[in-house]
């Protein structure tokens, strides 16, 4: 029998909070947090598949990396967020290693560096609005722009920052392990940041590119590929709200594709923060996907219970 | 039927040599290089697992944490091996992709963050010998001795390092994933720089530990738990010397196990370079392994036709 597979999809501030330093013990202290929550899903008879955030951490890497720029060559977006994929593989790795281990589930975990294709001619290339790394001065900004041909945007009072893409995810370049370890009982952690964006050159080979993909997204096609049962993304708020923030707020508890496609239209959700994530789930329920739930990791044990967050489906049963 | 695996090792100094500064471009082009390399392997009937070092990729790493630790925290030196699993990962993998694709070898590829366990009791963690990271001057090496119980050594004239332990490698944490994936046909990335190094804790967790793992021990004991056909250590020399740098000085094409566990015990080896390479070519042979080829990488093809190298062997055929 086919197993029921679930992908979850968490923020990278889930595991460094901007509250928080960035502390190792801290992150630690994090992935631990979000290993028991995991566990719950597993325990649900779910095979796991998790996509994990690194805005803050990658954030981080930039600064030190600009920091010893004198004496150590950068490197570029895509290498930083391979190595985010590997330090925050490793840390929830093992976190979900002894969590299992103290729950005697005989299961092991694979944590996947993993290259996510990204199309050339994504309008996101044209507009890059992603803010990522350390505020610059105004004239270390300029020579980055000039010497690196990055684009720069002011934020007032603060400084310059480098803007990236954020492009649509097209395709998992190993997707097939990614299925195969996942029907093999497997914990799978992969893309972590949304994956390392490449891009198909005219020749049919692979180029790093420097952009940032939407971890939502990327864990939305992983969904479609692996045809999962249950698409977790867990996120600030208990639920998906309707006129958030405004007189007659409520929360959804449940929203077929229709009403979410129309919420959506109607410019319900704002771009930088729930958009993506019902975007996400819309465009797994479309390719097939049996349900999503949106919830906030205090409530994920109630929502999974059927007692918290926002399910989306294709039709109301 | 069973495939034929081959296990191979190559120093990070493949993928940065000393005379390199670290450049994203010169790494970039070292990792084709190391590519082109393996693919010979594959042509020749194997499936693959690749374990590469790390040394001058952590060094680098170590420098920018450093340079930014009045801003960002620093990591422990496991999670930075981690971070060079992610970015090494990624950029050999994409660069086998790539090779594969020129080739229309549909294969896929797998890089896997590695835990590898260690013993607490290993007599290494009594006498912590390998340097890593920058030079600090006295003070500031007195100050993280103090604070971070770091171990520091002086090296005349340059400054004061960190030296760690080097304990032996036990167990790859998720081996049975590696086996998994290597047996389906991927070739697989796994254990960069000797693996993440993690000891078991008397509750049965698993702790990071700051140490180094030889990464020619961790690829013995992957080579062992695969029960791999072929072990390919790559080195700086074509092949083993015996009276290395003395009169007499001659290259073994081949050496039986006996004959390499003599020439160790003789101390024909040195302990910081070809030692370890035969000393994990013993134990992969002791516990039942057929072969293993220590060359450079240059040699590598006329290595695997037999026409240089030196072969390590059970028995003279």
């Amino acid at each position: 029998m086919r197993p029921k597979i679930a992908v979850v999809a968490f923020g990278g501030n889930a595991m460094l909070p901007d509250r928080q330093r960035g502390l190792q013990a801290e992150q630690e202290r994090n992935a631990r947090r979000a290993a028991g929550l995991m566990v719950h899903i597993v325990e649900k008879g779910y095979e796991l598949i998790i996509v994990h955030g690194n805005g803050p951490q990658v954030g981080n890497l930039l600064i030190q990396m600009e920091k010893a720029a004198d004496r150590i060559p950068p490197f570029t977006l895509d290498v930083c967020g391979a190595m985010t994929e590997g330090s925050m593989g490793y840390m929830l790795e093992r976190a979900l290693v002894n969590e299992l281990r103290r729950r005697s589930i005989g299961k092991e975990v694979a944590s996947l560096v993993t290259q996510v294709v990204v199309d050339k001619d994504d309008p996101a290339f044209g507009s890059p609005a992603k803010p990522v790394g350390p505020f610059y001065s105004r004239p270390r900004a300029r020579r980055l722009a000039r010497e690196k041909g990055w684009t720069m945007v002011e934020d007032a009072g603060r400084g310059f920052r480098r803007v990236v893409p954020s492009p649509q995810p097209v395709a998992v370049v190993n997707g097939g392990v990614v299925r195969e370890l996942v029907e093999a009982g497997r914990i799978v952690v992969v893309a972590g940041g949304g994956g390392v964006p490449v891009a198909v050159k005219p020749n049919g080979l692979l180029e790093g590119v420097e952009a940032v993909i939407d971890k939502d997204y990327a864990a939305s096609l992983l969904a479609r590929e692996v045809r999962a049962e249950l698409f977790v993304i867990l996120t600030a708020v208990a639920r998906v709200y309707i006129d958030f923030g405004r007189p007659g707020q409520r929360g959804a508890p449940i929203l077929t594709v229709d009403e979410a496609r129309a919420l959506l239209a109607e410019g319900q959700f704002p771009p930088g923060s729930m958009g993506p994530k019902v975007r996400a789930a819309v465009e797994y329920i479309e390719a097939g996907g049996r349900e999503v739930l949106i919830t906030k990791d205090s409530r994920l044990k109630a929502a999974l219970a059927n007692r918290s967050g926002t399910r989306i489906v294709a039709s109301a049963a």
